[in-house]
Formats: structure tokens, sequence, C-alpha cells
């Protein structure tokens, strides 16, 4: 059943994600035999609604859109013009006015792609909204796992940070729960939710965690901006605590373990530096693939379709959602 | 006979703004039928000038040219560096030499999109020039009309707000005027101009205003960033006088108005929450009309012919254009 | 031999620049036969990395790479995010894993270009870096003097400003002397450098340089914004003693000389208003050529070749690079 929104991971079907996953797969295969563009999404146009800043997932979706041949065009709204709730609904009228087909949203408010969405006919993409989700991203950490294991069953993958603000970390785990991939959080006793998804394993101990297994290394941007960093005694505590130190690398190499993080990466905070040249270092993978998995998300989803009735589904919250209180 | 720039209404002749409007209606169709895309503009460069902040009119143009097409580039000028009048010329005369085909311009500045003309052979559109003109809106607003009213001779418009310093009221009413429609003016006495286009009806008074018995009230947008603000005592006091309350909206529905804006709405300003769900609101019908009437006008115009020789022809002027002798 | 990258003029062979300016020429034929699109590029993708602000060679590279049919994106870093060595490398490896094929780039540090020319398989374009080079500036130069002598050979150009400074002036006259034209430099003592290319006369009294009777009188652009300023008594004394005043113009025209400047003029510090009306000025003979050069060095590159393995060749070096110590 085609659908008209990627909202978030939770409401996806197993089979939906199974589809997604392939498709990108065949995106992917085109790269290599250089073909750089395909009529797919020809005479269709994609929006891009940044309200927050963001290089990286802007670059990936513009790059994938055009692949696709459709026409991008970026409408940049100051900030505080869409901050007023009231507001929202009025901008969505004027891009519905526009016969947009695609809305591309990332916002720092949990929840505000899923009310886009139900006041337009065009599909509407998460690309990452307040602490609650950012689908995309968790597709592409999904592939890239599955390169690496096509059959992901009882892998192990352990996530390090400030779980409990990361949408990252929700989305991302949501989705290897459902391919049956086993996931671990690691950080500060205050920063991992006791609640959240089943069988998820908890530490706070860098040590007790590696004890576990994983057979991937997942590390969370330290979001210095949303001031997380307020939750450690200090960025040089942190690296020493839950970063990648060179000694843990080392050992990490000899184990022959993975490592992903969705970047951009802060060196000497999460990774030290020898991590750039380790080989079993997927972050540029990860880029790579990001761009393959939004083309197959561009090109999955039916614009016109009716739009989402209820309030959208969201991930099991781990922290109540502050954006959407505030 | 082709022209090379659209800079006002006054200087367009009335078969003129008829062709454009029944080009509109052809390029809307198509949208209906689900042709995003023709070929008209391919392989010609559209240069957007935007000195002023506009998402909706800069949207709207790119999209028109896309859809016809057309290469659009953003020419990012920092307002300072055309500022002093020196420079513009050698601005233009750098695009000039990048043979750009058109150039769609919008400046603080009254006048400044004719300067533009007279100094290269591209065709520039006037995409809003301090308090002189806005024929594109001009446009969209009798296109809107005429959807309601194929013949709208004697229909009534009623625009309400800062007339003297509006440039949608100049040239909205200057083109209404040309089609036959019957235009009033509502707002403080010091902001109704006491001179201006002839056969046109000043009222102070909101309810002297309704016994005229309009078929469209129009609402101009309070500039807040202009500091119009000043002219009033309040917004709230204005939304009282000159706004559309829930209780003057229960009165126009029950006439059957139409209500229109050229957005963006200051919500509880102009116009009470309500009016987002009436269903005689032709906001976002001015919005999606917009796009096909800004495909008609790049289709027309003809880059390359002479640049007009004289002066530019203002529309009557209102009040002394400030920025022109700034 | 086709080459990955352009980072300066020192490494292009002789042939190569006649290939590049002959290749120019058949581009900007294409113009005046109304041929604005050819396939060159088809399918290919340009990413603008742009970390010092430029409208007219963002502008200029954006146009040329869509006159070709690539497909052009803009990735806008915070400066920031690129201050620190260390995470150029990263950025580096996203575009890489996004797999650009053309990285077109400006930063204030010299050298940067070739950093990322090594770290890429993309073709790597220096779009001006620091005080090291700014190629495709030297290109459209010396393409617009052959325009007018097809044999420049014995030609004299004077460059007028601070030399010292100048990625214009080192990549321009490296490249001017490549192709058998004198060049001169004239400017404040302590900004034109004593030692550099040989052979190139040195002035610092405006009538002396113009005894040595050269065909071309090339300034420089003051830069305001990096405080050369304050090399300066002021900008009025610069004015007098260097710049082209309303009577030196009078002894230009005279003496039929040709007057040239890289853009944007800085009126009454290099050039008097009256140049702008000047008929041998060729200020936007340079803009427009500046597209065709910049075509013919897109169309040129072949992506996917080695990187360069060695540090790249510097033009000989007037100043130590401030930046690339820094």
């Amino acid at each position: 059943m085609a659908r008209k929104d990627l909202l978030d991971i939770a409401s996806l079907h197993r089979e939906e994600i199974e589809f997604l996953l392939d498709q990108s797969t065949s995106f992917k295969e085109l790269f290599t035999q250089s073909v750089k563009k395909v009529p797919a999404l020809e005479g269709k146009s994609v929006l891009m609604l940044f309200y927050e800043p963001s290089t990286r997932t802007h670059t990936s979706f513009e790059v994938a859109a055009k692949r696709l041949s459709a026409e991008v065009t970026n409408f940049d709204i100051a900030q505080s013009s869409i901050t007023k709730g009231e507001s929202v609904r009025e901008t969505v009228e004027t891009l519905q006015a526009m016969r947009t087909d695609y809305i591309v949203v990332r916002h720092g408010r949990s929840g505000l792609p899923g009310m886009i969405a139900r006041l337009t006919k065009a599909s509407v993409i998460n690309a990452g909204d307040g602490a609650h989700a950012h689908p995309t991203q968790a597709l592409l950490d999904a592939f890239t796992i599955k390169e690496k294991f096509p059959d992901p069953v009882g892998k192990k993958v352990l996530i390090i940070g400030d779980i409990l603000h990361s949408r990252v970390a929700r989305s991302t785990s949501t989705l290897l729960k459902k391919l049956g991939v086993d996931v671990a959080y690691l950080g500060p006793g205050s920063l991992v939710p006791k609640y959240g998804p089943e069988n998820i394993r908890r530490f706070t101990n860098y040590e007790e965690a590696m004890a576990w297994a994983p057979d991937f290394v997942y590390l969370l941007r330290v979001q210095m901006e949303r001031q997380d960093v307020q939750f450690f005694p200090s960025l040089r505590e942190y690296h020493r605590l839950y970063g990648i130190t060179n000694d843990r690398l080392t050992e990490i190499r000899q184990r022959g373990l993975y490592i992903m993080h969705p970047g951009p990466v802060n060196r000497g905070v999460e990774l030290c530096d020898a991590v750039m040249d380790y080989e079993r270092s997927l972050i540029n993978n990860q880029v790579e693939n990001g761009i393959a998995v939004r083309m197959a998300v561009l090109d999955w989803l039916t614009p016109g379709g009716e739009a989402p009735r209820s309030e959208p589904t969201f991930e099991r919250s781990f922290a109540p959602l502050p954006h959407l209180t505030a």
C-alpha cells in the first residue's frame, strides 16, 4: 500500500522497511554503473523546508531529489515566522497552493512534520524533528549495517551518548529492533532512559558494555548547540568516559568491530582522530548510503493521497517531548 | 507588440492585460492536467535579484521559471553594495555581461527596476519596488477576481489598510480600474490618499465602507517591518477599526463576500483566525494563481529588445516616493 | 594528458593554457549563436564550496556549470566548521561519499583547495584561495587580452595596487609571462614584492610606470574587508597616487590604452566614475569571458583520476603565505 508521508519509523511495517532497503540497493547500484540521473520524479517538485541548520542532510536530500529529476526549491523562512503555532498552517497552505509534490522538513519541534502532513496533499518527509524521529537516518543506518551482514538478526549494536534527547537513537533503535538486531545503550545514567523499547540493555560503564560483545559501536553526536554538554562534567571527561580513545580504538581494531556515527563528528569528543583512518569506520558509508536511501523514500511515497487523520504515531517516547509542550 | 520589461501596470494597454490573463488561464489549466513543465524558456536564464526578503514572491517566480524550463540563478548581493546609486549600474552591467535573459528584481527603492531595465537588454520584471508598483501581484489579483466573475465590470473591490504606502494598493487598483472594476479605499485618514486615480471612493469608517456594498474585501498587510505601525494607535486598535473581526466575518459570510490578502497574513491584525476556514477566502487562490500569472509574464516578455528610453511610467503617485529622493 | 584539478597557474603547461583559451573561444561563440546549453556535463554534479563571500565568481561558475548541463548544489558550511584543519578532511570525505564530480572551492586559506584535491577523486577547481592563486581569473584575463591582440607576445600589462597580497596579481602575471606578455607592477613600495617572477618591472610612481608605455592598465581591487587599507594613508590618497583619476583617464584615452579590473570596482578609489563610459574599458568583457573560460575548464578536467600526490605547486610566493602558517 502506497504511503503519502514518512514521519517516523514506528508506523512502518516490516515489509515496507525491507522494500525500502531493497530499493536503496538498486539505487546505489546505479551509481556504481555511473548512472547519475533517473527520470522517476520528472516534472515533480520538492520543497526543502529546513528550520534547523543542516548541511549534510539538506545536501543529501537535495542531491537525491535531483538524481530523480525532480525540481528542488528551497523555501527559506526565518525561524521566527513559524514559531507561533498559528502560522504553520498558513505556511503549509501556501506550499499547498503552489502545488508542490514533496516537502522535506526539519524543525526543532517534535511532531511538526506530522502537523504539516495532515494539512497538505503533498508527501511530507521528516528530516528530523526535535527529539522525536529521524526516519531516513534510521534507514541509512540499517542499510549500512545490512551491507556488512545481509542477515542482521542477532547482530549487536551498541549506541553511545545522550540517548534520552536523541532522535537518531530513537529512530535507529526502533528500526533495528524491527529487523531483529540486538540493541544496547551506553551513556551517563541521567541520559539513558530507564523505560523505552523492550529488550534493550542499558549500560553506564564502557567496559561493561564492551563485555556485552557488540558488533557495531554507534557514537551519537554531542549536540553542543543544544547544550547537552551541561549534563557532562566536561568534553574531556566525556571523551574519557564514553568516547573512542586511542586505547579503546586499539581494542576495537583487535576485535574487528565496526564504528558508526551520524555526523558531523566532534573530533576529540566522540572519536579520537585516528578513527578517521580506521578501516572498519562506516561513517563515510553512511553518508554515501544516505543518498540512495533518500532516493528510495522519495520514489516510494505517493503525493496526493489521503493525509493521516489521526495524530502521528510517535516512536515510544523515552522522555516527555519538551518541544511539543513548550 | 512584444515588450521587453514589466515595470508597472500603468503603462500596460488593456489588450495586453487581457492577453496576459488569458495566457494565465492556459498555464493554470496545464497544472490541472498535471503538466508541470513546458519547454517555453528552454535554454533561457533567469536571475533573481531580491534586495528585500520575500519568501512567497521569490519562490513563486522561481517555481514559475522552472516550470517554463528556464535556468534559475540567485544573485545574492548584500543590500549594502547597491544602496549607493553608483553601484547599481555596475551590478547590472555584470548581469548584462553574463548574458542573462530575464532579471526579476525586488528592491526597497521605487523606480530601481526601471533604472535596471534601461541599462540592460535583459527583460526586467518588477517584483515590487518601494511604494511604487507590484505588477504581478496586480495581475494575480485581477485573475483571481475574474475566476469568480469572468466579466468583472461594475464589481466592487474594497481595499483596506495603509493605502498611501502600498505598492499593492497602487498597482492592483490601477489594474482593476482598467478592467472596469469599481474600487474603494478604507483606512485611517492619514493613510488614504486624497488624490490619486479618479473615481475611487475613500472611506475612513468600516461601516460606511460596507454600506457601499463591496463584492470583495481586500486587506493589505500591515508592514510591521516598515513601521507603518507608528501610524496606528496599536495593533489591537487597528484590528478593532480596520480588521476582519469575528463579528465582521459573520456579516461578511451572510453577505457572501470574498476576502483577499496578498500575504503573509498577520493573524489577529488584518484578519481573525476564523478567516482561515472561511469558504470564500481567496488567499490561497491568490498564491496558486501567482505561479500561472508569472509563467504568463515570463513567457510573454521578449529579451533583447530596445530598453525603454524615457523614465519609466509611474503609476500615478499617491505620496511622494520617498526612496527616489533619498 | 587529462588533469583532475585546476589549482594554480604555475603548474599548467603552455599547451594546456593555449588549449583552454581555444576552447573558451568555442564556448563563447556558442553564446553568439544563442546556444545557451550544451550536454557536456549531463549527469555530472558540481558542488559549490564557498567559504568567502563572492557574488560574481560564484554566479559565474554556477552559470557555466548549468550551461554544460551539470547539476549544481551549494554546500553551505559555516566558516567556523572548517577553520580547524582537522575538520577539512571530514567535510571532503562527506563530499566524496556523495560522489560529487566537481568541487569549486573558494577559501581564505592559501593551499586549501590543494589539500582538498589530494583527499578526493572529484575534480577540484580553485576559485581563489587566500593570497595564493585564482587561476580562472588569470585565464579570463589572458583571454580578454588575446581578444584584443591574438598574438600578445611583447604586449605590456601594468598591474596596479597591493601586489603583495593579491592572488589575482600572482596568477595573472604568472600566466601572462607564460604567453610572452611583458608585465610590470605599480604600487606602494611596501606592497610591491622585491622578489618574485623574473623580468617583472617594479614601479612605485605612476608617471614612471606610464613612461614604460603599457598597452593595458590593470587595476587590482582594494580589499577593504581585508584591511589592506591600513597600508594606505587614506582612500582619497590612494586614488590620488594609484587610481585612475579624471586627468589620468584623459591621457589613457589619448594613448588608446585598455583598462581592466577583476571587479567589483570601488568607485572613486581604483577608478573614477568616468571609466564606466570609457570605450576601451574591458571590465565587462572580463565578466562575460569568465563564463566561457569556466565552461572550458569544467569541460577539460577529468574527475576520477589520480589525486596529486605531492604538495600543490604554488605560484612563486611573493610574501610568506600567512594563512598556511596560522
